[in-house]
């Protein structure tokens, strides 16, 4: 209990920003956060992501700097895109085909903890500078 | 199956900003996305809250503009108050007293659907600038 309690008395605060600024790589999500059995995330953007699907979670995103697109796939192949810049919020329902892309920015994700950043199932090769991961601790 | 899809393909993003602009009430938190059986809000803060305590949920922040503080009582009474400013994140652990105060500002929450902004427990009054709610939709 008195431990418990050194613990959060002692948590400081995770600036985003800051958070950022702390690492490089792109499309390789740290978790800023654990709440509950959820993550919030943060993650650079740049590039084309894969097409994939979380078949048991819808995933919220909010834009924190920059440009990113959500391409999204109906059951007939149909593509809608939703072209997202900072302060956008969207929300992609479970079960849906998407791909994000980006001419470069940053996100917040939050999603249930243990979610892979390509899905339960994804569409083809992933490329090399998507990072297929549960999310990362801060360093 | 085609009406939800139909549904996803014509939801536009939610820009915090513009939703912040659509309403002026203090403490009385919009909801901005559902994802599974969570809410994402955003609140306008000023003044202070009440002290109140979720059970069986954490509660996370960040402070989109201004300065949000929240302090916390251990279970010998022992304040700390955490002070936070744009762009931080802080999660309040489930069954931990807590009171925000602010001199002004707006914040995100993640939290599960129907979670009240006064706790399971509130301690006194419940001040007239502090909307116990469960949260609004946007109009």
């Amino acid at each position: 209990m008195v431990t418990a309690y050194h613990e959060w008395m002692t948590k400081q605060p995770v600036n985003l920003s800051e958070a950022l600024a702390s690492f490089d790589e792109i499309y390789s999500p740290r978790i800023v956060a654990h709440m509950n059995d959820y993550d919030v995330r943060i993650a650079h953007t740049k590039g084309e992501h894969v097409w994939h699907v979380h078949d048991d979670t819808d995933e919220f995103f909010l834009v924190l700097d920059g440009h990113f697109d959500i391409a999204m796939r109906d059951a007939a192949g149909v593509e809608t895109t939703v072209a997202l810049r900072a302060g956008d919020t969207y929300v992609v329902p479970r079960g849906t085909e998407h791909k994000p892309s980006s001419p470069g920015g940053s996100i917040l994700m939050f999603e249930p903890s243990g979610t892979s950043t390509t899905g339960d199932r994804h569409e083809g090769q992933i490329p090399g500078h998507v990072d297929s991961t549960t999310g990362h601790e801060l360093n």
